[in-house]
């Protein structure tokens, strides 16, 4: 009777959640301009390995299939969006902002904030290569956040520069082939001991501690921070040479976020990666890239966490979720005349629910409550008029069944509704 | 550089489209008063064997995980309602209106309106035996195709009812075990010739047939047509005993909904099945239900063909897609302050976008015509004012950078959008 370690049944509350944040993550994203595009679920398991390494396929859900095709539930997006990329190259005009929210999946040991499955907010800006371009994926980070409701008490961006390790690197003289496993030390040198970190850097620790410990400067990542100023955002932002994030193919700057108590895993997480594309695409096309991920696992703890967010989130959720009227039938001899009218209701885009088999008065007008419905409206012995109660209010109403559309539409509490959200272009019932 | 055969890419258009048939689905199914839910993609594959029998396996993309589990990603959504269902029994007041847009999967033929993975929007009324809920089911069916533009010239749905051809066969003596067989050749007689049904009906031909000719009614579905002829969507319902659906589990009224051309596969289907939960969840609950599910594939093809419907699609894409504001840089000098310009703007809920890199003036607007932008502000020479162009009159107007947020904010081109989506509750930007 229970889902899959590691997998989540949404029942309607959590569904509710879910379709916030994802609410939420369009509408900030398309603020900026971005456009939703997504990717298969499954792809061959090669796509993966080419970017990864022959390690990763110990924390996929891969499989042979029917056709004996070696393939994958997608861990990620990115290479999917090579794929795409370098497969209509010619089709979009430079640069792309494209965002998606897949789901993907990693079959690891379950921990805090990490599932074998979850949703991905995915931000990219493709084909620039412009600081610029870094500073708005930043931006977008942030604004995100804050769509939430966490302020720069709340939560930080850390903000790095995989370039400035490298010419750290090449100005110490370390081996070219040593790069990606220096560079592992220093982005583990946060979660371990000093003295632990410095024998495995050897010779590199003292220089290597003093970047860390804030001496040394990027004038790159200072022009970052004044952009971000600009927008009125440095707050959410800090320069932190210790993130250096793990995977290879980073090539300039990267950030993090992350709950400022500390408390948590990171929130989001990206960087610049101007070879990538290029190099899952056999080289057919070169184009630099900067994005970040966004789960929803992390975010949902920080906003039961922060109460002005979850206040934020809960309101959202109820305002999205209530009924607008129920229809209660006193008398079964009205309830084709409730019918005809319900559908008039919901054809001018009310949310409408009615009792599908015979009820008592009161317990009808219990299930209205619960259903949070604003209106009642009684099909009963006043017909052909029909008693409207304004839930809140308990306020009564005797109106003509005929007038009584043009009247709920008049309702403050409904109004809105009916205004957003009327069948436009649908044709009518044609038979009544 | 292709998705695997039978699977998607979503580049921006197709994903406006996809994002287009998901808004509907849910805007319709909660004026019906539904509300959603959802499950895992993964689930063991025995929930759709103990449902389906073992041959189900063929179809599945199943395959076992890295813990030794036999798991298949999920073909259809009811199992796991039935799971879900049945294990928060308690937690609910029936009768549940739930809906879900679940990715399913079958590993099978491509053909035109199938492929390996489609979306599929399933709306279930669980713990109500009465025919109201199946007339209730029904026409959220039918308001859904009205939703999309379609009208009763362009779709129907066939309505029958497996409890009619139960009695038949227990009428003419046919022995319970030979029953799923009968049911399944009379479904499939509308696709074969006659001679050929008859053969393998024997002695049955004569009388079935008189059924499939129409001779012989149905009260109960009399009753259906009558309940949806009170809310005016008689026109898109049709009685016909020769829709039978192949799956043994229906155990009452079974509709599908078809075009009225022929031309494509069932738009939807769906029927009561009474005992489903009962036995999927091992006798542990029993809840009398009935529910149906519609694809996006075959739906996009008729949208495409309807062109009515097609229009309505395209013109709902277009305003959801465009850009508000383009923000054109004419003098770098001025990159800061419309920076900062952006960012208030965005806060209040525009979509605003504007060059990564320096680019000449005339290449802006451009790019702002290709966005769809409604708006193009000029930062230039003129600074601190800022030239507004209004970009389908070409109207110009000369106004301070300082009011120009409240002038974009009251052009009627732009209003709606900053009223309907204002960062309620989000905490300002802090440092400016």
């Amino acid at each position: 009777m229970q889902p899959l370690p590691g997998f989540r049944d949404f029942l309607p509350d959590d569904c509710a959640r879910r379709n916030y944040v994802f609410a939420k993550w369009r509408e900030v994203a398309r603020r900026y301009g971005f456009v939703e595009w997504d990717g298969p679920v499954l792809e061959p398991t090669e796509l993966y390995t080419k970017k990864s390494g022959p390690e990763i396929v110990g924390q996929l859900f891969n499989f042979t299939d029917k056709g004996e095709r070696e393939i994958a539930m997608r861990p990620e997006l990115t290479p999917t969006l090579a794929r795409v990329v370098a497969a209509h190259d010619r089709d979009f005009k430079k640069p792309l902002k494209w965002f998606s929210i897949p789901q993907c999946f990693r079959y690891e040991k379950q921990q805090r904030g990490r599932l074998r499955e979850h949703f991905q907010f995915n931000a990219d800006i493709i084909g620039e290569g412009s600081l610029d371009a870094d500073v708005e994926s930043i931006a977008l980070c942030i604004d995100l956040l804050r769509g939430f409701g966490f302020g720069a008490q709340d939560v930080v961006v850390r903000v790095s520069d995989r370039e400035f390790w490298i010419d750290f690197l090449r100005a110490q003289n370390v081996a070219e082939e040593k790069w990606q496993e220096t560079l592992q030390i220093i982005d583990k040198s946060e979660r371990e001991p000093r003295d632990k970190t410095a024998a495995k850097l050897g010779p590199l620790a003292t220089p290597a501690f003093e970047i860390l410990d804030g001496k040394g400067g990027s004038e790159k990542l200072d022009r970052v921070v004044a952009a971000l100023r600009a927008r009125g955002l440095a707050d959410f932002v800090q320069i932190d040479l210790g993130i250096v994030r793990g995977l290879a193919y980073y090539s300039g700057v990267v950030f993090e976020a992350f709950d400022r108590a500390g408390k948590l895993r990171a929130l989001a997480g990206g960087g610049r990666y101007d070879n990538l594309i290029g190099q899952l695409s056999d080289g057919a096309v070169s184009l630099p890239s900067i994005g970040f991920a966004m789960g929803d696992v992390v975010l949902g703890e920080l906003i039961d966490e922060i109460p002005v967010a979850k206040q934020q989130m809960e309101n959202a959720i109820a305002s999205g979720r209530n009924l607008d009227i129920y229809i209660v039938i006193a008398k079964e001899e009205r309830r084709a005349d409730a019918l005809a009218q319900i559908q008039s209701l919901r054809d001018a885009g009310f949310r409408v629910d009615y009792p599908l088999t015979p009820a008592k008065v009161g317990k009808q007008f219990q299930t209205a409550e619960q259903l949070g419905a604003r209106v009642a409206v009684l099909f009963g012995d006043e017909w052909p008029q029909v008693r409207v109660k304004t839930l809140a209010s308990r306020e009564e109403q005797l109106i003509g069944n005929e007038e009584s559309l043009a009247y709920l539409t008049s309702l403050p509490s409904l109004s809105s509704r009916a205004e957003r959200s009327g069948v436009e272009g649908s044709r009518g019932p044609t038979d009544r």
